[in-house]
């Protein structure tokens, strides 16, 4: 069950962009499976992949084919991630673009192919190319809510933001869309996410634009601190709006960042809302650090701790596993009598010991609430970093247990 | 429920190594929770601590007084951990330090404390002191068991190992105690663990003795990834056996490094099997690496990974986990065409994909054993490593969500 998150109301659409989600039986019949983005010509696409070296043969293609093309296609499967397939899941992902490429009337280095389910089972091609002329005839911009529905694996909650703000320019909007609950644990990359805005932007500065956004949205979150085979966050860009950006720093630059970063902060955070059996949503927060590097480290430490995330399952404010946690991340030379902890508003831990005023019913007050902040000041410089993160509870293991049954 | 694990038989004495446990309702009532160790005059003591910044008070104090003094005894209390508890908690080690000194006749540095259990509380100072004249009236050669049950926490078996070996200049014997089951993710040290050997062996090479033993033992473990603040393991050597060791290169050298590689081994692999909520007993081998650190790092990935304990608690065979665990590792330039993985004998991944000779039902064959080897070739090198740990259960949940209450 997902702690404080519901599905989107209607997406905002995004001029340029049409969506399609069917039902090709990838895994388990009767739900939709299969979605097809339609970018207008002339659109920009920007990417990020995971750094796993296993990545899945859609993520080696799609990082090809845009580097050849411009694309005009993504097509997007759930069900079967098409990884640990070796040459064979190559050619099937290959087959399933060049199909889109028929019957779209475009180079098959204009589909970006993308996968995601389970590791090591072979691609049904031949299903997913039969839904591919029903999805062509139901494109539609207002298709965003079904497709996110469409892209969900072990997710409970479909996910989805939209944001429209003014520029100077006039107005711009941003959708996106992600999925992902387990096998979280992003590394200069995600799960999946689609953004899109109507804004025209060169593909460079939609790069960076995406470079920006991640680093405080994707790239902090951790569910199990698995880093997926799939992972993969697209930022494309129609230009069919009245808003152009050559430049993110210039005041249309800086509206299209803020819109792109709400939205992947909402879509990262109901990633972990979502997380494999969550029953908690925690933000950690270091600050007081040398560099950004280093408390990313400390929060992560905490954030991945099995102890740290049972306990807060358990709503026990056992902040020795938090202490325990500051202490093995391997900071350098880490002088602990600076090191203050709280939960919340109450201080547990100061100067590197139990806080004096601190109290079991104060600590408890604040682990019963299903949103729940971790401060750490480590004391040593002006550095600061945010990681979100879920607990872990019984339905975690059930969960992953029972996966592929 | 332990995996294959059951108490020791009988321990063999050390000579010049006598042990007393005894009851002094640490955290809970008529159970033995304190343990003190007598060690003859002229012994010597390697030890090794854990490199958490956050150490526990007994941890800095054992090491202040390793430093100055011989050791004449060594004092262990469960039930509580004494980390976190600042200035007060060292000045509560020291007392208990001096009350025992003062009843043994020695100086205060030659005590050694130890403390394991519940993060943050003060430590009974007075109630421990209370029954140190009761366990140095009650002091026995014959003790270890007694002992080993004392330290236990969340331990569901008692852990202890016994070898005596040949050496040219007579038998030599080790005998060794240790205890443990969460927040093990040992880092240069490892949980409690005591070991003896009435061997007569110089300072600096009993160091080397023991720095040699835990890097394939206490260093090579893992239950849930989280590194203890109270971690100490120390190696005695009394002298009053008919063997004496100036070289570990020697015959009765090498006899000695045996004895204590196997000791620590088999005590090491008995907290994994321990291991909290723990159903199998997971070997993970890896080959191939150019070299150790590397292989480590893989190894880690694989026996940490939450997505891979739990298929190892369902007995599934979901070797996409393994597969993209190996790929996260974050080895440099890993060419994953020339990975292959088995599971027990059966090989899963060939050339980085699905063996064509694999099939579900020989890999649930090896996943419905209690004892599972995970071995994956990189293909790089000719340097190897082992990593033990266990898989993830409801059980781990519902220890640590339990832990306190």
């Amino acid at each position: 069950m997902a702690v404080n998150l519901a599905a989107p109301d209607a997406l905002t659409p995004v001029a340029g962009v049409r969506l399609a989600a069917v039902a090709a039986g990838v895994r388990k019949p009767d739900r939709d499976d299969v979605v097809v983005l339609e970018l207008a010509p002339g659109s920009r696409v920007a990417a990020v992949f995971t750094q796993n070296a296993f990545c899945a043969a859609p993520v080696t293609l799609a990082r090809q084919h845009l580097a050849a093309a411009a694309p005009r296609f993504l097509l997007i499967n759930s069900g079967n991630a098409n990884a640990g397939t070796g040459a064979a899941g190559l050619a099937a992902a290959a087959a399933c673009c060049t199909e889109l490429a028929r019957l779209g009337g475009c180079p098959a280095q204009s589909v970006l192919p993308f996968s995601t389910g389970v590791i090591g089972e072979p691609l049904p091609v031949e299903r997913i190319g039969a839904v591919l002329p029903a999805a062509l005839a139901s494109l539609r911009a207002e298709g965003w809510n079904a497709a996110a529905r469409a892209i969900m694996t072990t997710d409970t909650v479909a996910k989805g933001h939209s944001v429209t703000v003014a520029s100077p320019q006039g107005p711009l909007t941003v959708t996106g869309i992600a999925k992902g609950s387990g096998m979280i644990h992003p590394n200069m990359a995600t799960l999946l996410a689609y953004v899109a805005t109507d804004a025209a932007v060169a593909q460079p500065v939609l790069q960076a634009c995406l470079a920006g956004a991640i680093g405080g949205s994707f790239n902090r979150i951790t569910v199990d601190g698995d880093t997926s085979t799939n992972d993969a966050c697209v930022l494309i860009a129609s230009g069919q709006g009245p808003v152009s950006v050559d430049d993110l720093s210039s005041p249309a630059g800086q509206a299209l960042q803020a819109a792109v970063d709400e939205v992947c902060r909402v879509l990262a955070q109901a990633i972990v809302r979502d997380g494999e059996g969550a029953t908690k949503f925690i933000t950690v927060h270091i600050e007081g650090g040398r560099d950004a590097a280093e408390c990313a480290q400390v929060a992560y430490a905490i954030a991945r701790s099995p102890l740290v995330k049972t306990a807060f399952f358990a709503s026990d404010p056992n902040w020795g596993r938090i202490l325990a946690a500051v202490g093995y991340a391997g900071l350098d030379a880490l002088a602990i009598d600076r090191v203050n902890v709280y939960l919340g508003d109450v201080c547990i831990v100061r100067d590197g010991a139990r806080a004096a005023d601190y109290t079991e019913a104060r600590g408890q007050a604040v682990m019963a609430q299903d949103e729940i902040t971790v401060r750490v000041e480590l004391g040593r410089g002006v550095a600061e970093t945010t990681v979100w993160t879920c607990d872990f509870s019984y339905d975690y293991v059930r969960i992953n247990a029972e996966y592929r049954t």
